[in-house]
């Protein structure tokens, strides 16, 4: 039985570490959370899913990693200082302050149900920071990213002179932004700090609707190698009333959350709106996008044709992932609670090994037995060896407890050292689906963690 | 021949995708910089060496990746927002802001000489932001961490709970933490957005001194591990008087830098400072540190002792690294530039293996040959198969700009497929190091590579 009530999972990721409210002592901070020992893994193993779809198994996709905190021209030019805000009124009564669009009742309180509230104001979700010795007096100078994406734009001539890039090609980024949401909501799900895994291709104007369906099957199959079911993932086009004001086309791919169907990626046609807002000279080039005139751009954003000489901005075709959305949806997928022949419950996460925080759990009988503790170790070692992610030695000393841990973290496979390893140089191995255990020598450990994690 | 002036590297950088300034096409912003396509692989693989040996390759040490928003009381029981500030001082003629602690002459403007200073006031290094619906009257709410540790603090219950660990047990986190510096300088040494990988260690207090020393050794073994010479990296304890307010001993790790020796590591016996300072119901425990008053804390950060039944504050002792300073100090070590018997020059970065953003690069000798391409993607996608890291189709057409290329940029080795390989199956691969060349069939290639990488 999948989760059917995000409790659980909720539950379930703070009692076993994969997240935490964040600053919690203090009473926690609103739409911030942290990521724990198990969180931190399978969140890793997310992020090298994806770089090496995107990046390393392609030859025309280059990576990047720029810095959070950007010129606040950046974010001028991109259109978020003037556009990117919500309707905030606040109950004149309780204080509470809410987002107008998405109230119950927007003419009375959403706490309190008073109908005093104050006019709507538009309140801008980009965090401003002072970079350097800017006084109290001051106008900000900067802000922490809205997203990701326009510091690859920004780096577009860059990557091309570094690395001999010409359209068609790409850069992926993976990073944090920040959107300072009136309500965060949802979990992980709408935050105000999030990660994103940003691809931005690179593509002759006229070629980018062909570019377009490529990213949306490359996506597709990227979402479905994390173990997603296919009919969990489902696209949303949306309507020309409804495209953000950079796109000239937008598919949504959303992932079936408790919650119901919600966004986990977007894919942009973006035309040459980014590249031609941050152009210097946007006279010379033909520029399909209705752009903001721009004085303060040093670099020219354009590509020559090769053959007909012609310089031309290059269009831009997007798939923008949420990070904390994907792992979201790879814990919801994974949740599972089973009816056992006796009647117990058991709750198992089950992740595709590549994605589990722990690899193999390697348990000695016994944990005051020093031989065990040894051997299981060496065991322990040779498999971290692989560098196939976590292995972990588990000292509980209660190999029941051991198993129950390791099915609701969702490690692919226990191995426990007896006293009979100790001579028969084999152990038994426990498989988290099946709950199937067999007998192996120790030597063939390796070859079969190998086997369980790369299929 | 090692770099003796610096803007060798910081061109090189730029020039091969290494590390850009940020926001460029702007102007700049001062002390903030971008990783490029093989900076952010270079950085990654020592993320992935500092994580392996930190945590996988222990059994008592577990990851966290906590947000970089921290609420404001976080940053308030630390001490940081009332000590962590530099005095600025301000030109009345030119306006320049300089830190007064850090001036030629203090009497005197560094830019334009004039004598009409400001008196000189506190300016405090946080990022101050406002998370959620604040208005523009209400006061800040979080900063951005001015270091990763806090976090680890504040969630030293939460990993205990979910894990189970008990002191003696580490927590190991790398991210981003902020630091409005009055003046960034030294290329990536000093930023303002920077990255750290931090080592907490929970002892019990007493073996504290012992534990300093093993994270003394454990340092020095990684950084050495990352290929820096061994008289390039050297201690300075410091005195007294110079330790920081939270400190009973400070180790410094210098590495010889062209600006000179300077930090890369901080190793920290922190006491119960930092747990005693968060911790709810200070007056139950003895607490050593000299600690603030704190009623805001919701979490008892102490732990019983299972013999004695009494309860303690486990004392913290803290090897905390720059990344950055890690990847610049990779970089310093790695360059080198070599006189040929032709007379030429040769610049190369004799980075070690595993470190090297591309592990081998892949040339069809002609790229309009489509046959030599096939084989030459086949041999790239086979090796990529591996997992250890970035493998390139080289698509220049021309060898020897290609050798000359990844000697820059330090791949280890270059695969050559021609049109012989298309009759014997057998490739060039040629040594960045020795620019030695032999001749292998491609089906022993990828034990070659592991063999290359490992070692």
């Amino acid at each position: 039985m999948p989760a059917n009530d995000m409790s659980a999972i909720v539950s379930l990721c703070k009692r076993r570490g994969f997240i935490f409210q964040s600053s919690d002592i203090y009473g926690g901070l609103k739409g911030v959370y942290d990521y724990g020992p198990l969180g931190v893994e399978l969140k890793n193993n997310v992020k090298s899913s994806w770089w090496r779809h995107m990046v390393y198994q392609r030859d025309d996709v280059e990576g990047l990693d720029a810095a959070i905190i950007a010129h606040r021209k950046l974010f001028q030019y991109s259109g978020h200082e003037d556009g990117f805000h919500d309707p905030l009124v606040e109950c004149k009564k309780c204080h509470a302050r809410m987002r107008q669009d998405k109230m119950a009742d927007p003419t009375k309180c959403d706490e309190c149900g008073s109908t005093e509230l104050t006019p709507p104001r538009t309140f801008n979700l980009l965090f401003p920071v002072k970079a350097g010795p800017v006084g109290d007096d001051g106008e900000h100078n900067a802000y922490l990213r809205g997203e990701t994406c326009q510091h690859i734009f920004a780096n577009f001539k860059n990557v091309m002179d570094s690395t001999g890039r010409r359209p068609p090609f790409g850069i992926a980024q993976i990073g944090k932004a920040y959107r300072n949401e009136i309500i965060a909501r949802n979990f992980i799900f709408r935050m105000r700090e999030f990660e994103q895994l940003e691809l931005e291709y690179f593509v002759k104007p006229g070629t980018d609707e062909d570019w377009f369906n490529h990213w949306r099957e490359q996506s597709k199959a990227w979402w479905v190698s994390l173990g997603l079911a296919d009919d969990h993932v489902k696209e949303e086009e949306l309507a020309a009333d409804d495209l953000p004001h950079y796109a000239k086309r937008t598919i949504d791919m959303e992932y079936k959350f408790v919650h119901g169907f919600d966004e986990i990626e977007s894919i942009n046609n973006r035309t040459d709106y980014d590249l031609g807002n941050h152009t210097k000279g946007q006279d010379e080039f033909p520029i399909h996008a209705k752009v903001r005139e721009n004085k303060d751009s040093n670099t020219k954003m354009a590509v020559q044709d090769i053959e007909t000489k012609e310089w031309y901005i290059p269009y831009v075709v997007e798939a923008s992932f949420g990070l904390d959305r994907a792992v979201m949806a790879v814990l919801t997928e994974a949740y599972t609670e089973e009816t056992l022949e006796n009647g117990d419950t058991r709750t198992v996460l089950k992740f595709k090994p590549h994605l589990a925080p722990i690899k193999a759990a390697v348990i000695p009988l016994a944990k005051n037995k020093p031989e065990l503790v040894e051997l299981a170790k060496k065991v322990k070692d040779d498999l971290q060896r692989l560098g196939l992610g976590r292995v972990m030695l588990e000292m509980s000393g209660n190999v029941g407890k051991a198993y129950r841990k390791h099915d609701e973290v969702g490690t692919p496979v226990c191995i426990t050292v007896d006293f009979d390893s100790l001579e028969d140089g084999a152990v038994t191995l426990r498989d988290r689906d099946t709950m199937q255990q067999q007998r192996l020598p120790i030597a063939s450990l390796p070859a079969k963690l190998l086997e369980i994690v790369n299929t």
